[in-house]
């Protein structure tokens, strides 16, 4: 048994043929192209689908169901791409239909929010595999989410739910891209996390203080991780301030949903187990209930950057 | 056909014979006593239970399941109260097991926390009704909050969740019951309301600033908003600020979940529409997707008080 999963985003498309252990077989990708019309778009979906397939020497035919996960507002109930910032050409378009066409396929065709097929992904074959109620949290350029209730995705009646990274935590507090104030996501992505290392380096800069941060060729996600590591004590309070912020949203999702893991994906999750150690003693000490109820366990995400292609092949499983 | 709801609460014991309209055709209550032991109580619930049968004139074979309300963290898979602060003496107690045993019932007994109920209630039969994702916000002592998803209440693995309430809005903000700071219910209560009030009154008296708050004979929920609609300034300073806190949380809840409705109860939401009307349009500026996505709908609790016994009695349906 094969399904395909599709990872269509705003830069490239990469589809893989996924096989009974969530393993990715085969993979090819395509430069998305994605202000060109959303037919050209879904031709070249079609033919990394049979590519994939020719590669494996096997027929579309023996291919049990496609999933495709796109950014923005997908309707998994309809196959329908409602809205996509990213993706301008695809509005209320009928993306499974057409696919499903274009292919001549039998298989079930799904889509969903790249961020939930993430999320399922991790649940089905990755860090929350075996249990039925988990979160996904992505620091990434943004902070992104996924909810796994009772073994489904959910996303709300509108299908535009589990934006995690937009829950306020500092009211008023510093701008968000989404035109909120005080987001998760404007203290927890990498991007706020390059802005708190940028801001720590100028307040060196301005107090003649030494850090070997402005020493950085290039600023990252990994720029305040690594100076700590090596002993700058300016690095250690941009680290703590991080940590604190998101230790505060990741106590907020468990007081939530009480998930039986939350798993931690996107760049800043390359930091592994020392950025949850790191998180675990604030959570444990502010986290609703104490520890009078069974943990959440909080794990880095195992999938990586496949997360998405394989939690998009189980679409409808 | 009837059922009974029992709402368990740490004051009062009211039990409701509850018909197939979802009204409540018999009500008897009793103190709780809650510092008596748990068998003692839980046989006052069996005599209740029969009292409002006889009342109406029916056995109780013709009851087709109970349900109770319970404050604290319910095993609704189980029936075992787990613990409740409320309630010292039901630590991991299997409350629908002994009070079927007690009443020698057929039928099923189910149990869930109070919160979770009422969301139940208010989505079986009250502001909810006729949707499958909804979310229910208590703004009384504390905010407290229930989760229906896919027409099922969500309550995490642990049956530990849904406390949105301590959803931090302010990181290192005022000091929450929980332990935490900043969380909504610090800042959206009736109590939080009232220390606003009286906050503003001692700055009023402070600087020599006018308020007919400060002759109100005891302040309470409701003052701020009665003296602002008497066109006191001060008054709608302390209204404003609370309304933004409000917003800024549902803001959290809608971007969260997306639910079809929102019901508001508790003590706060005597004030009625026109607490809704202060509210959209900050919700509506900042909600996540703005309006490309069918909207949230928030409206008043319906049925006030009886949510819980209500929610109750319709468990497992």
């Amino acid at each position: 048994m094969y399904r395909i999963g599709v990872d269509l985003g705003g830069t490239n498309i990469a589809v893989g043929l996924v096989n009974e252990e969530f393993q990715i077989v085969q993979k090819k990708s395509l430069p998305t192209g994605a202000d060109r019309a959303s037919e050209a778009i879904v031709a070249d979906i079609a033919t990394l689908c049979r590519e994939v397939c020719e590669a494996q020497n096997i027929s579309l035919s023996e291919v049990d169901g496609i999933g495709i996960a796109t950014p923005g507002i997908a309707n998994s109930a309809t196959g329908v791409l409602v809205y996509s910032c990213n993706l301008p050409s695809f509005l209320h378009y009928p993306l499974a239909d057409t696919l499903k066409e274009m292919l001549g396929s039998a298989c079930d065709v799904h889509i969903e929010n790249d961020a939930n097929a993430a999320a399922w992904g991790e649940a089905v074959a990755g860090a929350a595999k075996g249990t039925s109620n988990s979160i996904m949290i992505t620091l990434g350029t943004g902070v992104g989410g996924g909810i796994i209730a009772d073994n489904k995705i959910y996303s709300g009646f509108n299908f535009a739910g589990a934006e995690l990274g937009h829950i306020v935590i500092e009211v008023d507090g510093a701008p968000c891209g989404c035109g909120r104030r005080g987001c998760w996501e404007a203290y927890s992505s990498a991007t706020a996390l390059i802005r708190m290392t940028k801001e720590k380096i100028e307040e060196c800069a301005k107090t003649g203080r030494k850090t070997i941060m402005a020493d950085a060729p290039k600023i990252s996600g990994r720029t305040a991780f690594d100076a700590m590591r090596a002993g700058d004590e300016a690095a250690k309070e941009v680290h703590d301030k991080y940590i604190r912020y998101l230790a505060a949203g990741l106590t907020n999702i468990i007081n939530i949903f009480q998930p039986e893991v939350i798993s931690i994906g996107g760049g800043i999750s390359n930091e592994g187990q020392s950025l949850i150690d790191s998180l675990l003693p604030q959570v444990r000490a502010e986290q609703y209930g104490g520890d009078r109820v069974a943990l959440t366990d909080i794990r880095i995400a195992k999938l990586k950057n496949d997360a998405g292609i394989i939690g998009a092949a189980m679409l409808g499983v």
